[in-house]
């Protein structure tokens, strides 16, 4: 590990770069990395190269293991010119993170966070999730040969269990008060050296990094104005941030986007707070959305979401099931089929155009959390259609669409 | 369009490039492009290319439209040195088409036939597909503005039905004997102006020919011993070995891998062919396989992956859906979840291990054709657990697994 430093996000206090634990003793708010200010890409061809190798320069890991990579980022961004003529601006960019090894964000930072559990020498690995998360680690810790603890809500559906334990982890239902596993599972990680790679975890945070880093690049270093990200944890949106704070710390970039935190209206602790122009975020305590992979009614990350949010000028928004399901269709008419939580970007959008925050002058780009057959359940919520045609009748009836 | 033949397979008949119409007039056999014997890898970063200028030499479209393109391509090639050690070869690596835009290989000879359809003016495309190419041609008709049929068979679960009527395509299912549907399509098109990209088509056989150019380029132009492709209609297996043909012409490579042409035992018409010394492929009656995207009772391209593999001293083999099933495990525990048919490599590399076929010398690329999200009937065949246990019993319930 080289010579960086960790602190924490709210009181600055210091903490050696082998920590563990994601949060600060004094004030309980997330640590953070320290701002990599002296770095540049490493040149090579993408399709040589890890995103840890390429981006090396921006992680204290010293050499990685490219044997616990699924090759993971270095997703497309798909430009839209209909989509941003239609909805008033100048520009919509869609990075598909859906197109991860397992169909999310989520294993950037899972790399990053089994990378340095490996440099730390750890052998176990644990994630408490019931979506995405659960997933990455599962695919990540089997891989890596870790014993590997993936705590899920008993009510998990089968739909969203089976893809878990497809990977042969250890998968633990757990009954009880699931929103406070969060917490508990940093204990449970301490006594027993399970390294939890959580939503919002340090390291989590720094693998969200290279998003950033490739929408640099995919831009040929000419960011866009916004950035729009599905927020849950706050863990992604704070290290695209991040991100995009090293690139220009480094030289690569004039400028940092402004980030649009982007929630559902059935559960939008942030905005909430944003909007109410409070310094801390509220327990939300009836929620209730379409996009579960966003419904995190006391995000670990929210105050911290906020400061910087701030900051950087940036702005909170959230969008009702309504607005998500139609944005979830019109992306996919233009080929990109996202969860639900993936759509809250172009809903977004649209709401801020109308309230005249978003002009016809801006590029945005909107972030894919994840792949739409992660969550099927929202075909329910559109209005599908089939023909039915004998094939005696069915050049005479396509002959119609003439 | 650059001044390039196309030829029939087996007679040699000429063909103009402009020509849609997949088989040749005198012997019924598919059409190919003419091989590409000049031609070089454009320099630049392909995180800011698209596939098909990546390899522009490769293509006859002259300048190509990238509003079309959904940024496919450039999928990860995942070593496994765990497998290989266990099966008993020197290298394993897994080519993870499963993510691509639609999360599957289809995507890239979806591209090919679009930009094909677009270059000579066509305003609609479809496709007589019921799973992985139904979605791609749902996804890229839509996202050119093109009339879009998609021709599925009448009994799709919902399952398959809704992650294709998502895109917003005309959507018709079709009842009658599905099976002479391909050919069906073709008059059918001509008649009313539709570009049928189905499954073995002049083009989309072309865009599989970028899995061998990535393949090349990722292992350094050191390309494998063996390539082993689950193998329905033929087309792709065909696109990939043209790939490295192509590219041997071209001096990139030294030696061209040999082809395995992998089946189900449920329905392998290429491999009962290819075992009993046979020119042609002959009907399967009976079928079943869990392999559901390679079972493919009269594969159209079945006879000239027969000439090319005995041209290339490739292998045709077969496995069972027990062995499929084994096969997908021990990949989702390598972190890598495919469908049922993605699985068909590891089983035949088993298989081929056994027989003395393959040898620890050998080093040997698994295309993984499509995410196992397509298809989630095959969890059922999986004995998958998940531990129950109270939040109150966590702590001491891990600590068991010391």
């Amino acid at each position: 590990m080289r010579d960086i430093k960790m602190y924490c996000t709210k009181c600055g206090k210091e903490y050696p770069i082998q920590n563990v634990h994601p949060r600060c003793g004094e004030c309980n708010e997330p640590l953070e990395v320290q701002l990599v200010k002296e770095g540049k890409i490493k040149e090579g061809n993408p399709l040589r190269q890890t995103m840890l190798e390429r981006y090396s320069d921006f992680f204290p890991f010293g050499e990685v293991n490219n044997d616990l990579s699924l090759h993971e980022g270095f997703t497309p961004l798909v430009p839209s010119p209909k989509i941003a003529k239609k909805v008033g601006v100048k520009k919509v960019y869609f990075k598909t993170e859906s197109q991860n090894p397992t169909w999310s964000f989520k294993d950037r930072g899972t790399l990053a966070g089994i990378q340095h559990a490996y440099s730390l020498g750890y052998k176990k690995v644990g994630a408490v999730s019931t979506g995405n998360m659960a997933v990455s680690v599962a695919a990540y810790g089997q891989r890596a040969g870790f014993e590997t603890f993936i705590l899920v809500d008993k009510n998990i559906p089968e739909e969203k269990l089976n893809p878990v334990a497809i990977y042969g982890a250890n998968l633990i239902k757990v009954d009880g008060d699931y929103g406070n596993l969060y917490y508990e599972s940093l204990e449970i990680g301490k006594k027993y050296g399970i390294y939890f790679i959580n939503s919002d975890v340090t390291y989590r945070v720094e693998g969200s990094k290279t998003i950033a880093f490739e929408i640099c690049e995919q831009l040929n270093f000419e960011v866009p104005d916004y950035v729009i990200v599905p927020t849950s944890a706050g863990g992604n949106i704070r290290g695209i941030l991040k991100g995009f704070e090293e690139f220009k710390a480094c030289g690569l970039i004039d400028k940092i986007p402004k980030m649009i935190c982007a929630q559902a209206s059935g559960c939008s602790p942030i905005f909430n707070a944003f909007r109410d122009d409070k310094e801390n975020i509220e327990r939300v305590i009836e929620h209730e959305t379409i996009a579960h992979g966003i419904e995190n009614p006391f995000p670990p990350s929210g105050n911290e979401v906020l400061r910087k949010i701030r900051e950087n000028g940036g702005i909170c928004v959230a969008v009702t099931d309504e607005e998500i399901v139609t944005a979830q269709k019109e992306m996919a008419e233009e080929g990109i089929f996202g969860q639900p939580e993936s759509a809250v970007p172009l809903a977004s959008i649209k709401k801020l155009v109308a309230e005249g925050c978003l002009k016809d002058t801006d590029t945005v780009t909107c972030i894919v959390t994840g792949s739409g057959l992660k969550y099927t359940a929202a075909f329910k919520r559109h209005d599908l259609k089939a023909y039915d045609c004998k094939i005696e009748n069915l050049s005479d009836f396509i002959g119609k669409f003439e």
